[in-house]
């Protein structure tokens, strides 16, 4: 999934706490160098898991020093081993280990609590 | 907690996937314009929270749009109670939720499984 916000510049907020249950993906990672054709199918995982059953949403930021965070948001762990086995996200994920990801590590999380803040 | 990542620039990487069990803390925001002294309470608090017993990490970014993700790893669920409970920290969430930021989510989470990858 991209490194950029779902959210555009200028709409930017953070995803809503959902009502449980649901699940968090953590994905911190650190990209090689160049691009390598990760923009195009970054783009089409957004589009992909868009259309999963259970998908809520996600969100990355990346640090200048380039350690990149995706937080992924699914309503149930089959929600997220689907996503994990379509034949497509299959291919990149492992076309990310040869190619575009230097290192990452992922946490597969079930959200006991959630809670949001908004300016009045 | 800062939006700096914890790994100095040149050295950055994820942190590991830790031995289960343990609980991640998403914090997702976006801030308000200014520092108003929010980056010397940052420091401060990335400071107490490596004091607290179960504390295991944390690391974060922040897109140009000016979304903050930060992900902490905690032992335990007591472990995040203790750090939410202590004062210092407690004044920082106040100030934080009276001029630092316009909004946030926190999603506390049980990993259930976790994995890293590292280029050979």
């Amino acid at each position: 999934m991209s490194d950029r916000s779902v959210a555009p510049v200028g709409a930017v907020e953070p995803l809503p706490a959902f009502e449980l249950p649901y699940y968090v993906v953590v994905f911190s990672s650190v990209r090689t160098e160049g691009d390598r054709g990760y923009g195009e199918t970054s783009d089409r995982m957004d589009e992909l898991v868009k259309e999963m059953p259970g998908y809520l949403g996600h969100e990355s930021a990346r640090t200048p020093g380039g350690l990149g965070i995706t937080v992924s948001y699914f309503r149930d762990i089959d929600a997220i081993e689907e996503w994990r086995s379509v034949g497509e996200h299959r291919a990149a994920q492992k076309q990310g280990r040869a190619e575009w990801y230097d290192r990452y590590t992922v946490h597969v999380a079930k959200v006991e609590r959630s809670h949001g803040f908004a300016r009045g």
